[in-house]
């Protein structure tokens, strides 16, 4: 269990960083979306490691390869399944890998839990199984757009203490991909870039905040008790790897309003829709979407792999040193983009689904 | 669907504001294990409205029944039902109620979802419908306790900007009962309920931050891909009412390190165990608990419901002003700490069932 | 787990013999929905004990009470809870009930699985665990008539050896209940109740065969692969309590025909719908539903409880006499026949909203 | 949805007869597992079409690789992904294949379900979907094996109505395999071959019913209510293709007895240990194990793809007839035994899982 997300619209992911693959299985595709493999390697390229100097230097190619479900161009209804095989890595370092616990990174919750670990990688806790997530969120993205021109767009808002400006409201993917950083904010990218390269250098590591808008929400996703709209894009951003902290709408800042200060005021608008003034909610009133833009943020943590040296110990419980070898990621961010539009992506899709199956039988 | 939580550990609540009753099922409690009335009882009292001058005066009983699944004071190992009754209340104002959308509640987005709505309440979106889940967390604490003497804690961490000193690890439940605001740091608690007792007299409404930590928690919990602890325990806590954004551990404070300095560096304690010297990561690594105390925080925003007049418009679209009526409740958050144990309760003790069930049978 | 059937209309069930009572959530029925306690009466009332002489003599009340999800005679799309209080019967004779093994009863693998039993009844393997699901069934036999006109009608196929002759494709609720054993061949059915009081009296019981018809069937229900229509009907009628067997359309007897006896071939009927020419498939093709009737058969086992004098042993395992006193229930068949109805009525219903929920969303 | 089976112990199949591969996820297997893909490759070739004269003639290698989940020999806990590839097959004659819908095929379905299907073969009706279940029933079987010496064996029973003599309690897989028609009656077996050639050589098919055993099952596996052994079984084995039937126990024969004729009387035998004196139960009370061997017998239909002519109609809706080209699979009964076995795997191995989680905590 917990390798599948989402009940109508279910995705389950397998494999480790080494071994034959990573991939997906999607469970409840609507039938007869137009879908190609370019459409998902786009996404798996924005998410992929080494495809600019500031993330991780290693090169994966992270093809995709659609096994099932898709017939000429067309989802048939059924499971679509997607591999992307791994290369042929040489392991890295036995002693290092195998006999001692990265801080900070799952080797020993690992080795507690199953009490075996595939000392080659990360294993499940590892970046690359977000291949499968974001390669499901290509598609969710694709029906949600269908659906309502829905669209999901997220950017780097913060690294350390570097804010960018961004409106989420008019933001748009193209600003998000005019830098490596993934922010929108040009001269704000230009300083985050910088602090990157320079933190890397040192062998160093950055966090951040990740800001994700979906606009064109249909009114009336999710539902009232545990499955709200805002419950489950928090579990779904906070299963990522690195992520410490989520907060949607107003989020922690808004705890220092009061109520009259806070509260969304009603207005009918031209088209007599009923809208909210301002957007504290963050789209989600009740658990279910209102139909203003759903706004959210995510806190990811400095990656843990760093080339300072460090104390652990090892599987034994001796304590020892240990210092990275190699080149290292100083910042997830900009690959975490594409991980938190998917799992956004998944959430509404499902919630869609959902929807329509109870809601709009009688 | 979206009322029922967990897999092994499932719970199943029901019940509007207004009808016959509210209560929960809670199906996979192990069998065996002692429980009475007057122990879920008490964390009722915890939840119940009109316990302090500080909270919402309407004064519930809120007696439990359990209906099935204990016999002579043992749990049965079958379903076992808890049913609340409500009180057989005069509705409240049927123009204010039934024809207008209260802002930042729940009302409009009901009627896009079901094009119906019991308009005597909050329906489901009520804190009331919290009631079902505080009762099954009063269980789940029970088996976790017997399990591995684990125990959970909550408090008023924050209200507005008045943020209180707390040493989680070894906070206790009779200082956070000490006062009626639930904070552990009495000098801090008495300008909280100074805070919000000035802020209600005007009609208004504060929010502020609930922390909890789990102690004693057994390594292994979890899993690393969706099912990861705090991911399950985000989605649990963020399907509370009012609730705006969640972090553990080091949480959005953390982004603004270096990985060097975030990293928990590993060391084996007198008895051999592996320990890590800091604990950044909340007690959760690679999704999976690592034996340290599990800490997050939870943001609620300010209470919707003030008496202070509002633009609104009605079922019609058409724009109108509202003032609440009556007294209000000027500060869920001491009512808010037993609901955020109970949602942490449910994640850790389905989550044991599951490890058990997966790990242990080899 | 266990307690719960169904994915986006679930049911879960509460509720031994003896304690509080008995009764469900249904969880995903659409809204706006009109429903009375009544309609769901009537279906209890032809589930009831004792509503006849050939039915176990017990009386009960069974008087449903809707807690929850219904307001001014409509469904809210919120859970749907529904008790029925126990009668505070005076329990069985302690040492026959706590102590021995009733033959082919659960009694010992309760104590085997769960180390702690409710002895004073049959506890969640009682018939009267079924009220849950035929007040759930009630309501899931209203939302598939609103859709679709489907209508499903069962009746008392076989007592023992004496089989009845009934067309399902025109039977009627009326002639079901024309007779107290609820089979429609008038003729058959008076020898059924003769054969069933003569074993009854010699303190014996009779099985025999339910079979059910859903009529007005929507085509495209169900999927291909492991939630075939005939597959969770399967689950549905065989979690009932003393089924042995189920089979749909020619079922066992269709092993002794060659594929082209048994193939069903397609022609187009005067409204250009694509039929069979016959039904040995019995409404499912590929797990699909195909618009033609969905037929099926359930084997029930005679009743366990008898009045005569068996071996046994007790809860130390030594060997010792049973024999069953008071008055028993000679034949369950009369009352599955709402059970069953209810089972496969709550299967499609799930198969009606997912199949909106998934293939008309695009 | 629908792709999934089981709750702790999960598998998800993919693929369909044509397009890339078909496959399975299994999620929640065991850490520490021996496996090895010759083991899962051992039943895939019992499986697989063209491995004797009475089976289907087309060659498949039905290759297996696992993908992730198993490390140097061991499962990781984590999920194990396990792909066979389909060959480059030429696609069946296009006017037949995607204008025709074949009889008592899941063509007419499809498309009334979807809209839209892989004219090319059967898509996920196809019994090569099978392939991903019969994998995860290796796993599942080693698994039982490991656990309690749990064996499960399944045989053909019946063909038409020639009917072998078999002893359940104990039939070995080398009697099963010892001739092409997996029927252990040697002499029946002979008889079998002969009909299945004969009706073959006209272009029909036969069906029949293939029994299966579990033995050394635990007490204890199973829950009283939904999610009985036997319902889910029932479900297991339903939703293979070609079903129409399943009993357990005495099943259909057993309603022709009486209450005193049918139930198992209670006896302790020599190392303690309370059992049954006969097993017309199954194995299974109040849908529980309780110890005795399982025993249930499906009903397969004769296999609808046939060489004769029949009628049907097109997607146009016209009038046409339809003769099968090529060769044809006289029936399906020999293959069917793994997937039967593997069916009923997999259900006691996510009841093993669950109880070992719900009741073995405290």
């Amino acid at each position: 269990m917990g390798n599948t997300f989402g009940h109508l619209f279910r995705v389950t992911t397998f494999g480790e960083s080494h071994g034959g693959g990573v991939g997906v299985i999607i469970d409840g595709c609507p039938p007869r979306l137009e879908i190609t493999e370019a459409e998902i390697q786009y996404e798996l390229d924005r998410r992929r490691p080494g495809q600019s100097k500031i993330t991780t230097p290693r090169k994966e190619a992270d093809t995709c390869e659609i096994l099932s479900g898709v017939f000429e161009g067309k989802t048939l209804g059924t499971p679509i399944a997607i591999l992307v095989r791994n290369k042929d890595t040489r392991p890295q370092d036995y002693d290092e890998m195998a006999q001692s616990y990265r801080p900070s990174h799952a080797d020993a919750t690992y080795d507690a839990k199953y009490g075996i670990r595939n000392w080659q990688g990360g294993g499940r806790s590892s970046a690359r199984e977000t291949i499968g997530r974001v390669a499901a969120g290509a598609i969710a993205k694709k029906i949600l757009a269908s659906f309502s021109g829905l669209e999901i767009v997220a950017y780097v808002k913060r690294i350390q203490d570097l804010e960018a400006v961004v409106n989420p409201d008019n933001v748009t993917l193209a600003q998000v991909e005019s830098n490596i950083v993934r922010c929108p904010d040009a001269e704000c990218a230009e300083r985050m870039i910088e602090r990157i390269e320079q933190i890397g250098r040192m062998g160093d590591s950055v966090g951040g905040v990740v800001e994700c808008v979906a606009r064109n929400v249909p009114k009336g996703l999710g539902s009232p008790v545990f499955d709200r709209v805002e419950a489950d894009i928090a579990k779904g951003v906070m299963s990522l790897p690195a992520t410490k902290g989520f907060e949607i709408g107003s989020g922690f800042a808004g705890t220092l309003l009061t109520g009259s200060e806070h509260n969304d005021e009603f207005y009918t608008d031209e088209q007599g829709e009923v809208r909210t003034a301002t957007n504290r909610s963050g789209g989600v009133q009740g658990g279910i979407s209102n139909g203003e833009n759903i706004i959210l943020r995510v806190a990811f943590k400095p990656t843990a792999t760093i080339r300072k040296e460090q104390r652990t110990v090892n599987k034994e419980g001796e304590e020892m040193l240990l210092k990275g070898k190699g080149r290292h990621d100083p910042c997830v961010l900009p690959r975490a983009v594409p991980m938190v539009e998917s799992m956004v992506a998944l959430v509404l899709c499902d919630h869609l689904l959902r929807h329509q199956g109870q809601c709009k039988v009688l």
